[in-house]
């Protein structure tokens, strides 16, 4: 993950349009908690096969310290990952924490959050600190021990180090907002 | 799966709304060759991690000696798992083999084809021979090396036992007519 | 696996000092019988993370009708491999069917049946018809759907074709001849 | 893990009849840095399978900020694990840590630091602080996520809490001191 480098960056706010397994939800509510936010697509098949069951595995280790937190950002297929599809999709999956719904400008493919954290695909894993600071942000697979040791050091007030990338053998499996999925 | 016990059973024909990775198909225009029929739902999990990447398999290990085709049989969220977010899912899982819609009567949640086949649920496996008999049907996970023995049986021409189950290590992943997945 | 090619191949017969799970075996007592012989190494991270469970997998799908048979086959770390770490091995790791040990001569650091098989490393399949003929061989990763496959033709009195090896995508694992295994 | 309740435990000394990967190591020379030991046995399946892996991808995402140790503790098959035989396991595993052997009593068939420690079987895996005071130890599989958070807090000078066993998913693995792998 690209840590906050010197600099603090405040996490933009989310823009969504609906919750699920939740009222709805904006970062400022969350102001005092550690937040893993993991940003997906119902159909990116990284996110289906890694990311989501590394979220829910985050909420069995980490329980009610950590807020971990569902987008759902489709910059591709928008009429096939509707919010009725996706509510079909937590409900067999058994997604257990809330995820909000990305919102989405007529004018513009990409939608409003995904943009305002400059992400580049999904999956994409964002840590936000007890203040609202970005403290990384990594598209693609993440390692569990790596994720897990950054989360503790912000549930601790401890600065992370960047997150390593998992080593090579791993497929990505990463949808890339010019439509591509690896 | 349940062998043509003495009686030989013509399988029913398929009533399909819709094709993908090909031109409508029937039955009829498979009489020759040995078909290992997909039935699954899109959001069914064990569909997804387990029936269609096996699907995947067949094709490779058995090439153009055997028609793998999917059946997208939807008996439950059906406004979730429309044509439209079935093209999506077909792209972004590169479901390489033909997939038909089963067709759905407005007065009956479970679709026509998967009621002729009285099929209990998602993802059934069904094996059909040269001559269009229907020679096993398994609903849940089936074992690689039977399923690769059966399918070798029927192309060969010789009658295949009944598929032996999966041992109960793996989680079946099933999802049943009454609209529970396990 | 190289098919028989057009002239049949007796297979080779064993040499063994040793077995465990069976009283000794000879491939004559298996006439009658198709043959699975799996030749491996007990410090092999392939053969243990790989061939040993297939092998096993094979006894369970085909029962009876299939003779399983391992083949242990030191060709390097001699003293680490002995039959006394060998039997608390297939103990531990609970293999189920009859193993052998390969005989060594003094003067040859590769195993006596290991030679006559030209293997070239550990682990390698074999397959052997029921009138004794080499119907396949080969060193690595064999898929388990071409593997039951060509089980099946064997049992069946067809000739098989040659089994596809796996795909790229899985690592080979494989400890050749010159010691390296990778 | 069993957590260090209430009063400071120092770790046992450990006692060892030889390394690997290392000049002799002791716990006085480790004094200032974490260490995780991982006792194993090389005929254990659970160890190759499961806690091997682990203890590397621990060097992988720690570095040289962690001491990852291994014990060789054989309490079963002295015969078949001998130093001869796990120096070749190491290279053909490609284990990159220090692993010591633990000393055997001819009295007694359990190791001497094996019982200091008073563990039950294999593997288990010890957590150690810079003051030298044991801080967790588990015998079985540890969660991932668990591990790091621990190893986390322990570098970072906190006080982690008790590591919560993997869910019962996962087939445990172990071998115990009266001789039963489960």
């Amino acid at each position: 993950m690209s840590p906050a480098s010197g600099l603090l960056t405040p996490a933009p706010p989310w823009e969504t349009a609906e919750w699920f397994n939740s009222e709805p939800l904006d970062l400022a509510q969350l102001h005092g908690r550690v937040v893993v936010l993991e940003a997906f697509q119902m159909l990116c098949p990284g996110c289906v096969s890694h990311a989501l069951p590394q979220a829910v595995r985050l909420t069995r280790a980490f329980g009610d310290d950590l807020a971990v937190i569902g987008l759902h950002t489709v910059f591709e297929h928008h009429e096939a990952m509707t919010p009725v599809s996706l509510k079909a999709f937590l409900h067999e999956y058994r997604i257990p924490f809330p995820v909000g719904v990305d919102a989405v400008r007529s004018d513009h493919p990409a939608p409003v959050t995904f943009s305002r954290y400059r992400m580049q695909g999904t999956p994409t894993t964002v840590l936000i600190d007890r203040d609202g600071v970005l403290r990384g942000q990594k598209l693609g697979q993440v390692d569990d021990m790596a994720l897990a040791s950054a989360v503790t050091r912000l549930l601790d007030g401890a600065v992370p180090p960047a997150v390593r990338a998992t080593d090579g053998a791993v497929p990505p499996a990463v949808c890339a907002i010019d439509g591509t999925c690896t």
